[in-house]
């Protein structure tokens, strides 16, 4: 599909851009997108979970205006929200990854290109300024090789290592819906297993197929992550911790960062939220490294909640395929604008003049009196 | 009625198949195996439980494919999940008990015949592999002994006692559709009542027309246990069990494993929720023997909490009927299919390789932040 | 009205007794007896609160076909349910007061009757078998005292005195309808105030008029509980306390019992649920005299709860009226009779053998598991 | 718009206000006075933090019929409720900061009148008795020090010194609706910015732009509220804080008094509710000078609450203007008059002579039993 231009009136926020991408894209595509594992318990608690907290802002500071400006890693990034490893984003607009890469280059951000990117990693990284990449392991090790390889050539800055898919988490709506990734849209990167075939069994969905018949490894382990870390100098980030003693383990084995995330609510159903699992990974590890957030981010007082609770930055998925969905490049970019817009006035009413001064004093338990 | 070939396509969980049998059964029929006593609050409490703990999964702990096996009473079952016992199969599917005990026998797992089974005992023990017997105590102890000793005979290799129906719980749904056992389906096993007369008084289902005139002991004793257990080898298995103190005296008096349970919601309304009881009953009696939970298992990761929690496997009473509903034994089969998929699955996604590897660290508290 | 005959089928349980009740009473009848205060909070947390609650029942323990019978104030009664005073019960059904006394005689319990009854003292006493008088207190104390002597010389065994109608409650529905007593049913006892003359002022309704031209004492003091006891040798039982240290009071001032009671939420909106306020009550004069529970009663589990948290008795107050328009004396009856099955029920089903076997232990915390 | 006469029959309670407004304005403007920031979490949850709480009601205390009088700074107002500062009333009714001064007036309470008001401070303050001014600081101060003089030659008593909005919170509703106000009714008291002209973006409301436009102070500090101080002898009243140390801080530079509130949901979404803030912030600084809440009074239960929670006294905002659009200088009196005779009944039904008397021993957490 060709990205029609923006609608008018422009959505005024991220709830809206879900709204008009629901309208923009075939409804098996956006039940791939939006859906969560089973009965979308998870999905609902990462965004249930930031309605846990309430902000405690401070007055007459003389807060100057914010500064969004963080760095990662030690690179600068333009604030502290990152684009999330997602896959096939040529389901959303014809320019797929490229598009992506775009908005997050004028935004100032890093853009992570999932291993199920629709396009050649050269291809997106060409249009990227700094971006990560997003590993998933496969058995055949020289397949994996080559990947970090290749990324590592097109200028990849960091490798994030999904540790959350032993087994795809069973998405109901794509089996109903009997959902495939279209021809044309898989494969971009790694030859072997055919997605676009038919799914094999009426009750499973042609991406489950995929990865059924792929290659990836359901047994890692952290000696794989070791070998992943002897293999290249880029930092390794592992995504899809919730435990803070894996994260402590993430540590141990060579990361420098880690995600807390359960892969959107796409993967175990019931698994906790990750922003409720933050503030112990946190507390576990903030002294050993980075630590950042996925899942559920969708308003700047998210952002600062994550903030407050322990993760450097935070990644947003969906917001950013529906962005693509209805504008293409200038639907992400303005995505990642609406947040950036939304996360400086936040900044500012609560007294805070840039995300290191975001400290654990902004945010409160909702539902209750503050304690005395 | 007979069992029609499965629906296309095929439900995709245990919610789609109650949700079948919804629209297969007669609404009365569908009310009196759906229903739960008074105002339902344990009907639904039991469903609600399991949504008060979330799965904190760990990963790259190289986790092999999972197996499901375990044992129960030192018997191997393919995975920890039993067929409870309920009544009158043959309101769901023209085999009846037959089917169900064949579904059981193709999953490699136990059957539990109910006392009010519309079928001779030696009829459905005839296709079964594994089964236990569920007892209701008569009045009469001479057709009690008769119950156990033809149990025995054919083949059963445990005796599940209830002992939560001192008097019938008021399903009011039954008295509203004035629904009575149809004629042919009762008295299988015992011939003493006429269950199929007509409800004597418009206010009363015919069900409790057949429970009040029939010779169910409303006042059983522990010593009533202990005379069980002098009848037969069989382990003893008392069903109903909230109390903590219950389930020690239970092993006391001669139980070789307990279940955890409400009778589904439909005796005591307002009883606490199964699983909720679970934890306080796992940690007073675990020493002595097995504990096992039913009431509102419908998912894979529902087996995983009660396990974490302290059941060595769970039953499943209800999903099974539905599944009978639909497909008759095909459907129940499916039914448990379903489920060890997901739970296979699950534990997978948890780092878990088995049922005996699934500890209390994998629960949490819902709607709160992790406990650092 | 003439109360018409039961409806078939007849109403299963007191929910639809009050279903039928809003089809049998005109509008602004039922509106007038089913309402509260203001945004009706504390009529709906009547409610609620008993579902704060879970019965965690015992088993095995042989218990008997239970007895309902108790004392008060050392008076036996058939159940531990009793008749909250209420007016105007020929808005319900023609014979009045009349009707409710006969059911209450019949069911074995205790009618309360209210200073506010449509009928005179003496004419609704002749029915009765075990009667309380429900007394407002007048500014003009020999009509006070007046009232006193006839219930006193017409046989009442108790004195309510109701403690929490300072100002009457704003029924905003009543305002809404401009709901005024019908002519001929007040002033059956007092002869004073004219409450069937319109309403003075649009936004107020005929029956706060009634009360505010009326000459109830909108100051009453614990001494004036002393100067009642000092009248008649009737024990005093006060109604509308919530406060543990006002329990402590009363029986200071020679109360024999009380009632924890916020006047079915049609008083102070926002007061605390009277099932809440009963365990601190209880606990702050169980050993001074008895208590009761007033509020939100419509099951028989509601009565289980109410005794284990610290009830010797509990009232019922619209179910009976609604008993009343739906079938006169017999639905009151009927009502009386379902929640005396209920209860006999729900005792065998928790392994008690009567109301004084209820214990403390009888219930847990609702929504959360089993403390161990 | 010119007000219309009071509805038939009267609103009874400030809900119906609500309703009958929303029927009176244009939609944008109800939504404009209606609305909060974003996705109106704090909106919600300043009317959800009263359900926090129950009332405890004492009886038989003798109380008599109480006087609502209290002191504010000293002052008498003839109740503890406040016309809180909010902008444009002629948005609501033709006469408008005249006919909410003279309803203040009539009622015996203090007018708040806002920087923002659409008549000249001069005109409304010769309507109004005891009035405070509501400032905006500008960054030009002798735009600021112009202002305060006005106030006080025009006989203010208080200076009111908001300091929650170093940028507007985003109302998107605004947006939406690209609303404006109309010109004519801005600029009455500051001349530089023309908020009348069309919305620069349109993505922006007509508001924002205004306020973007303006030449408000973004980055107070406390030595702006110490200059305040140094240039009138008004008692200065800091408006917006929820912090503890907020409020610590605002008595060290001078306030006299402080109030708890988050600009009605207005400025940070996700900001916590003003009344969860205001027991911490007494406790704070109860012995250091008075504390008064806003946000979300609707009833006069709500005032007693706020009392009991430490407040003195509580400020009412777009209820009045509810009044002013439903019948002008009339309706904003009954709006007034309404709770007046709330807070009277309420108090007597409690068991309290006065606001003096409310203590925090009559509230209780709702929603659980009672502590014993």
């Amino acid at each position: 599909m060709t990205a029609a231009p923006e609608p008018t009136p422009l959505p005024l926020n991220l709830h809206e851009y879900e709204a008009a991408a629901r309208a923009a894209l075939a409804p098996a595509t956006f039940d791939y997108v939006a859906g969560g594992a089973e009965d979308e318990v998870t999905l609902r608690e990462n965004r249930d979970a930031f309605d846990r907290w309430r902000l405690l802002p401070r007055v007459l500071a003389g807060t100057p205006a914010p500064s969004l400006t963080t760095t990662l890693l030690g690179r600068e990034v333009a604030l502290p929200v990152l684009i999330a490893p997602t896959g096939f984003h040529r389901l959303c607009c014809d320019d797929g990854e490229r598009a992506t890469a775009r908005a997050a280059r004028a935004t100032g951000t890093i853009y992570t290109m999932s291993t199920a990117a629709s396009l050649a990693i050269e291809a997106a990284a060409a249009e990227a300024a700094d971006w990560w990449f997003q590993l998933y392991v496969y058995r055949d090790r020289a397949v994996t090789r080559e990947l970090v390889a290749r990324a590592e050539a097109a200028g990849a800055t960091g490798l994030v290592v999904t540790v959350d898919v032993p087994a795809l988490g069973r998405r109901e709506a794509d089996d109903r819906n009997r959902f495939a990734i279209p021809p044309g849209l898989t494969g971009a990167n790694v030859p072997s297993p055919s997605p676009e075939r038919p799914p094999a069994d009426a009750s499973d969905s042609g991406l489950a197929a995929f990865v059924a018949g792929s290659a990836w490894e359901p047994a890692l382990t952290w000696d794989d992550l070791d070998w992943l870390a002897s293999l290249t100098p880029l930092p390794l980030i592992p995504k899809g911790i919730l435990h803070p003693a894996d994260a402590a383990l993430a540590f141990d084995h060579g990361a420098r960062a880690v995600i807390v995330s359960n892969h959107g609510g796409r993967q175990l159903d019931g698994a906790v939220a990750a922003l409720d699992a933050l503030p112990a990974v946190a507390a576990a590890v903030a002294e050993r490294g980075e630590v950042y957030l996925d899942g559920g981010v969708r308003r700047g007082t998210d952002v600062l909640k994550a903030l407050a609770l322990g993760a450097r930055a935070v990644f947003v998925g969906r917001p950013i395929l529906w962005g693509l969905a209805v504008a293409g490049e200038a639907g992400a970019r303005r995505v990642l604008d609406l947040l950036r817009a939304e996360l400086a006035r936040d900044l500012l009413l609560c007294g805070r003049a840039s995300p290191a001064a975001v400290d654990r004093a902004l945010v409160v338990p909702a539902h209750q009196p503050l304690a005395p």
